[in-house]
């Protein structure tokens, strides 16, 4: 085995350049799922992934419909008695704009300096391709090791939304011993990171009304609650001073973090300085005893997402709003089940809307956060894996976002995600000019070919 | 005089169908003065009011231009050495909109039961006409006794944006001891009604920043400020839990009420009851120590016109908005001064926004509040009119808005105005189906008949 293993790492230095060419033709395809004009070229897309692994000698591919855009599914057992992995992938894009802000075309691929200028560069069909491309320097040199089923679906950048049925519809398909998500990203170029924590998420909108119709502020202010203020107090009570969420109950869940998890989240290299330069803020905002990180990924959070009421346009309009509407959105944390937060809202707003407003609260869909098991075989396998190409041991971090694919496995297959990725923090994700580092990705395949070798 | 005043009241009881005529050409024309396609309107309006005037036999009548919508204007020295009063009217309306609710067309008159349905009916062109049906029926049997002056201008419903430069230019036009305003109305049709004060108003927009575009909320949320929710806090920092104003030295200037004004108060019919119907909220609100007519009428307001922030649209988006925007304004009684509201709101935000965002007050117009002296002798003589027809003594009310060509008159001629008027609560102003209520405006025009006489 370890001579196949250095024939593939060898494989894979020596293809390089047709692996470039390859995510070339792949990001020259404008698959914006958002997109309703883009439908073509969403099949366009799904079919060019299908015949790439076809390429590969996957046994079984199918472009499989779902209620949006179509999965590719592929299905190669090959190796009876070993593990099986399920890569996951999207080959989905977000939108261009700005278009006037990028320096080459979104669907041009480019490369200038050490980096690869194109939309899904790095979100993530980069990440695909390195993975496939790890795939084929192995059986390019000898037999696969491992069984792999593939899922790359076209919805990802649009919030997974057909995904949940047609995975429930097609768990036997997918059964597998974990499933590889290389999704997520690097802290750094130095840093390889695995993803072990996503965040969950609770959403609401929470209506205010008060009178029946807007008032002439002149003739009725001083006599009415006025509804936006009444928002404004009930967003305002939402946390205390330290930035702690008030609603009741929002912490009983809320695991402590161990010594371990707080030793790996001071080895991040993202400190106060890096959040003050990537957001912008004059200064940081949140719960004291915790690190940046530490708030950002272990921490449950509450966010006001959008807030509207009475006359927002030029000039001004004395009226005193009917009504006023925030959504707010929730991200929860292992072991915090959305139902609970919904109802310690529910709790929060009883106690506390005052009785000269009347509120309405509008509970939107929920997700439960995920964590994987760090002492998982296929993690093992990956830390040895990323540790081999960088020489350091990776980083383990808790993300923030929500990826719906994960919950999903989760919770329809018990299925564990074991999360990395080879973008880097200033790709440009959904924004202008998305790039990919190509000496770091060729690392990444260097990595996957070891993590196959590793299982 | 006696017998010209009998006779003067005798002709308008006789004229009634001539009046309500009269009334139903002028509310026929849609001179909505916001709608820029009625321009045409506007002009027939005026023209209207103009031809009205010269058949009365005003002596010098003229339509003159504004920067906006022309006044009409007119002069009437008939009197040698007997006060002058300078009628003031608005010959524009609101506009229709929701078209589909008017049970007859708004600008197709039409009586049914005891009101005259049509835009523009109570707002203000009944007024008008009451004034101009009472001159008409004094000087058909008689000779006027006073002098007078009118200025109809046709900006009012969109705020007189061109009237305070006219007012300046044409001062020694408008000469007069006192002008009558009848465009404010009656508590109620038992209740004549004298208006004596008006709020002032302070306007700004309050924009709250933090991260230099929006963020995605589980990557940043937890160690960023949200700039909606420390909006939302500043909001609600602006009222204590008893709907007091916590701007500093937001109250110095507020005087206190004497017992003389708040046995008026306590007189008005419009009591809580009054405002939960006529609002629909659950409860009322604000200074517990004042009636709810003082609140409205005696005591500075603060209201949130408008507010928002991030995304407000169908679904969900879980950003961390980049910034959040109010409309704030402030309802001034006598002697507070707009530029020291502003520096109170200057302070307060200097002394409670958070280091975490960065904040920006755009201060917007502000005018100062007025108050007429209730024993001039225009207020003295209207207070005996409106005794003579409704047998009680008339409500002496401030209200909270604000009407500008009053705050113009006093501070760029120091002519005081006395503000009343026909119309009733239920007369469904700026709204569809607005009326008019014929048994109380016929009793209006015998009040000015009064008037002329009482001066």
């Amino acid at each position: 085995m370890t001579n196949h293993r250095d024939a593939a790492l060898e494989y894979a230095r020596q293809h390089k350049t047709e692996f470039l060419d390859s995510l070339k033709e792949f990001v020259a395809i404008p698959s914006i799922s958002t997109d309703p004009d883009a439908k073509n070229e969403m099949i366009r897309a799904a079919d060019w992934v299908a015949a790439r692994l076809k390429a590969l000698g996957v046994e079984k591919v199918v472009v499989m419909p779902t209620d949006g855009h179509p999965v590719v599914y592929g299905d190669w057992p090959c190796a009876p008695g070993r593990p099986t992995m399920l890569v996951y992938g999207h080959y989905d894009v977000q939108p261009v704009d700005p278009i006037e802000l990028w320096q080459s075309g979104p669907f041009a691929p480019e490369v200038r300096g050490e980096n690869l200028y194109a939309r899904g560069t790095s979100d993530m069909k980069g990440q695909v391709m390195a993975t496939l491309d790890a795939i084929e320097a192995v059986v390019k040199t000898g037999n696969l090791p491992i069984n792999l089923k593939f899922m790359i679906e076209g919805e990802e950048e649009i919030g997974s939304p057909s995904l949940a049925k047609w995975i429930e519809q097609n768990k036997s398909l997918l059964a597998a011993d974990f499933c590889l998500n290389p999704d997520s990203g690097m802290m750094g170029k130095e840093y390889p990171t695995i993803t072990y924590g996503l965040r969950g998420l609770s959403t609401f909108e929470l209506r205010v009304s008060g009178p029946s119709g807007d008032l002439h502020s002149g003739i009725y202010g001083g006599v009415v609650h006025n509804p936006a203020v009444a928002l404004a107090e009930l967003i305002a009570g939402m946390h205390d001073a330290d930035g702690h969420v008030t609603i009741p109950g929002f912490y009983d869940d809320v695991p402590g973090l161990t010594e371990a998890e707080h030793v790996d989240f001071a080895r991040l290299p993202t400190d106060e300085q890096y959040y003050l330069e990537k957001t912008g803020v004059p200064a940081l905002w949140g719960e004291s005893l915790y690190l940046p990180d530490e708030r950002v990924g272990a921490r449950p959070t509450l966010e006001v997402n959008g807030m509207i009421s009475g006359f927002t346009g030029t000039g001004f309009k004395t009226v005193l709003p009917a009504k006023a509407m925030a959504k707010i959105s929730c991200r929860l944390v292992p072991h915090q089940d959305p139902k609970k937060i919904s109802a310690g809202f529910k709790q929060y707003l009883e106690e506390n809307a005052p009785k000269t407003i009347r509120w309405e609260l509008i509970d939107m869909k929920g997700a439960p956060a995920s964590i994987s098991d760090v002492n998982q075989p296929g993690v093992k396998a990956l830390e040895k894996a990323l540790e081999a190409v960088w020489g350091t041991r990776p980083l383990f971090k808790r993300e923030g976002g929500s990826v719906p694919v994960v919950g999903q496995l989760q919770s329809l297959m018990g299925m564990e995600s074991v999360l990395t990725g080879f973008g880097l923090p200033d790709d440009n994700l959904h924004a202008p000019n998305e790039k990919l580092h190509l000496p770091t990705w060729y690392k990444g395949i260097e990595a996957l070919v070891h993590l196959v070798f590793n299982l």
